[in-house]
């Protein structure tokens, strides 16, 4: 069946046509006859989510996953504004997302009728596109079926072609529930346009072939980005580091996973860290998630930055010369292979894998605490070709101080880097993937997003790990007093919250754990038992998380 | 204490000469500064709420009890999206409420620093005010220091000359925790404009006077807008038909207090309704609630639409010819005494009170349903001068067939009428005031809002009452087919979901029902126990309340 209104007949067709087949539906009235044509066509998959901030991110995270568009529907008033942090996420971390928001005719904006708001450009400051379908009234205007045509086919192309988030806004009247058997006008597919370059200029080329010390940064990449040959290339020149973080997907012998491992020992000692102020830095992916390394870049000033790769170019160090738009893999590829003398490399890769010795000291009789719990968590996370999604503030920063699994496909939502919707986003990613997802993240940010598990839609073998340390642990890394009143309420944030409750109203197996000696059975009973979504929560002190983490890389120095 | 960062300084200080003392803080390290200068203040009463979606609405319930502007901090970042939906409630119900997001500096912007977005203007579509400060660098920068000194005055003067949400976004650099003894600056309050008219122009008064059916409809108002004495003299003019709604809080004998009763049964029989039709109506307030009256006053066309007090005038019949800014005693105490002979009021009075009498045969035989457990809350609650905040779509609705108890007051976020933020409003209206505050939601609502319970500050005797019919049951009462698994997907969205755990999570204690012998007893105890806030969850049955519903108004005919 088919709504009877017509423009809602164009978007349904053209988002089968474009391949669009994934709507995540919020429910509503306004917004009926898109529902209807969506869920009553066995084309598309539809997922009903009542929270529009959760949706938006369940959304989020299944086009993440699919790399391809992913909608997200919702009825008029406040509800589109819940999707907004989802929206800005998407934009930053160029995530292909299609907002679909039912509306009031123009007439009857501004004039008192219930859940009405101005819904058209709400987005204007972080969307890619956004229009306004017209209220297609008959089938004989002819104009008004070519232009909503043309608005919808350009939402889709450039959600597609730019990587990121679109919004269609559609006034929709009553009678808004009446179907049809039969669409009553056919849509035509208006193509993407072809917008490549392939390209490197010249100046770069004669600029990396002077530059002595040249740092390659590796963000946030949707893999696969290079295989392991790219590497071998890329770092067989002496005069090239490699510095990857977390998200990028990338492990290499040769290449520094660890940066803030790095540089945090020695950061202040400027006579031993000077040397490692590069002539060119390259970086490519997305967000860099370690600010270590961005300060120490600020500071010390990089000469020239170039950026590879088709994800946007930000001027994060100030020097910003040029955007090489071309594939990584190519770009390496065409590289000069005449290599100058320098020891840049080698001297930090050494300097690095003597920290890795020195640590397994201080981890030896690190006590209990956020940074013992992660040491246990990573090797304990199945061999096997997991979808790691982590959290922010604190779960990531932590990830940082591992290597990564070489199975293991690492995601968190860089762009606005918001506590807001990680595990909405971690169970849009399951819904979209074969592959197990596995979700660790802090107490706040989980229990922020706690409507995230009211989605009959979790895979039975999803697994959460939330580190509770009672409170935004972050905030005692940072500077500031942390024994008054203020400090714990206002900042740290102190609460005696579990996450028991949550589980026991969704569904979700429940399982925590308190102390280091009873980690490993916990963990293991975490990821063999299957029948059903798991959490496990593992409770660490929250008073001396900041210290063990300082001490580390004092200890490291 | 002060922080040290001077635009900070700046900014604790004018609130404090403006008497502006609520501010609600959302944890976070950017805005540090200002968090340091209000809760290290006495001051201020600052309060501390996690997730910002439920932080703005706490905020919006303060200032709607307290008719004065309350403050909400955030950190940079997604964090001020998460405050848009309750921004726009503010905008369109006309509350004062001062949105403070720190940000990075202007040159931060877009370089990929992490947590960083496109503050600026972010509310664009449903903001009164939207301003940036200048970071002030140095004490002898005279002007910044008198730029953000007019910009901070110029966004709380139009809060409150304006009635509704300003935001000013401030920029903050690092080192953001210092503090100093005592501020380095003093502060100038640049006063609010006047801005009144009480003039009632002649063109109404003559328009009035030869009205023989003069409709006047209260929607939203903040009592004490009328007295009974007022109540008197509007409603001694025969040809003068008052309707109330539930939020207007106004209850008069000669008022009608229930608009779809009258109109429901006999809305398709245009030979009784049509003399209904008034030739000149008068709103005063905010939103309208009854879309039947909505869509009657536009089906049979209104001749004359003024709109009294100083509320937004909203052209909702599409016949608005002006807006009288006076307050509405003022009106009312203005208006022409000689009266033209009509039978307008007497006779719809008549009919109204004859449903009345009429509805007790149904309410007697009506089964157990929403209707019926809304027909027992009204006459349970306590007789004593509560503030009664009603949640949206169907609990609204259906507190519009009951007559309010004139000792209470109600609230309802009706500028979006969105169901986002319900209970969150009702808990910052608790906090702000003496008086208790009983809360009325249905479940999907209460679901949606659930970590408003996420607060330490909930008042010992606030109460919660969720009439849980398993989805969302407005939309049985909507066209469609309702016994799909479309429908019950992704329009009802049907869930097995108790708010026993949430309870359990969050201190809250907690009592249900099931049946209507029960519900006396429940009932009682949840108004007598006030040691802690209580909720009580009336279950009711899923599949029968739009039946019972319209079986009312048929049964009226």
């Amino acid at each position: 069946m088919y709504p009877e209104i017509l423009h809602a007949q164009q978007v349904v067709l053209l988002f089968k046509e474009r391949g669009i087949k994934n709507i995540v539906i919020s429910p509503g009235s306004r917004n009926a006859p898109l529902t209807i044509g969506f869920s009553e066509n066995d084309y598309f998959n539809c997922y009903s989510i009542v929270d529009e901030r959760c949706a938006a991110h369940v959304a989020l995270g299944m086009a993440q996953q699919l790399q391809e568009p992913v909608a997200v529907l919702c009825t008029s008033g406040s509800a589109l504004l819940n999707y907004y942090p989802a929206v800005t996420e998407a934009y930053y971390s160029e995530i292909p997302l299609i907002v679909l928001s039912a509306d009031r005719p123009p007439h009857k904006i501004d004039i008192g009728d219930g859940q009405t708001i101005r819904q058209q450009g709400v987005y204007a400051n972080h969307i890619l596109y956004d229009t306004q379908l017209e209220m297609l009234l008959s089938i004989d205007n002819q104009e008004s079926i070519a232009t909503n045509e043309r608005l919808i086919n350009k939402a889709i192309n450039t959600a597609i072609s730019q990587h990121g988030p679109v919004h269609i806004n559609i006034p929709f009247e009553e009678p808004l529930y009446n179907k049809v058997e039969k669409p009553s006008l056919e849509v035509k597919v208006i193509d993407l346009l072809k917008n490549e370059s392939s390209e490197i200029p010249d100046s770069f080329i004669e600029q990396w072939k002077s530059a002595q010390r040249k740092l390659v940064i590796l963000a946030t990449l949707n893999p696969p980005v290079f295989d392991n040959a790219d590497l071998d290339i890329l770092t067989s020149d002496p005069s090239v580091l490699v510095m990857s973080e977390v998200s990028s997907n990338v492990v290499h012998d040769k290449v520094i996973w660890g940066i803030d491992t790095l540089i945090a020992p020695i950061e202040k000692e400027d006579d031993q860290i000077k040397d490692l102020q590069p002539d060119l830095v390259i970086t490519i992916g997305g967000m860099i998630v370690s600010k270590k390394i961005k300060q120490y870049l600020r500071r010390f000033e990089t000469k020239v930055h170039y950026h590879v790769g088709k994800r946007r170019a930000y001027d994060t160090f100030f020097k910003l010369a040029g955007h090489i738009k071309v594939k990584p893999q190519k770009w390496v590829q065409q590289l000069p292979k005449d290599y100058i003398d320098s020891n840049y490399q080698d001297r930090w890769l050494s300097h690095f894998k003597n920290y890795l010795v020195k640590r397994q000291d201080y981890f030896a009789q690190m006590p209990w605490s956020d940074f013992k719990a992660f040491e246990h968590i990573f090797p304990s996370l199945p061999d096997n070709n997991i979808v790691l999604q982590l959290g922010n503030s604190s779960t990531i920063r932590y990830a940082q101080l591992f290597q990564m699994n070489e199975s293991h496909t690492v995601f968190s939502n860089r762009g606005t880097s918001g506590i807001d919707g990680s595990t909405s986003t971690a169970i849009g990613a399951a819904m979209a993937s074969d592959r197990q997802v596995v979700f660790i993240t802090g107490d706040l940010s989980f229990f922020y997003d706690s409507n995230a598990l009211w989605n009959n839609y979790i895979p039975d073998n999803f697994k959460i790990i939330v580190i509770n340390n009672s409170g935004g642990g972050i905030f005692r890394i940072l500077p500031g007093h942390k024994e008054t009143d203020e400090f714990q309420t206002y900042f740290e944030t102190q609460h005696d919250l579990t996450a028991a409750h949550l589980c026991k109203m969704h569904g979700v197996n429940y399982q925590s754990v308190s102390e280091e000696s009873a980690f490993a059975k916990a963990c293991n009973l975490l990821f063999t038992s299957n029948k059903g979504p798991q959490l496990l929560e593992v409770f660490t002190p929250r008073q001396i998380n900041d210290t063990v983490l300082l001490d580390y890389f004092k200890f490291l120095k």
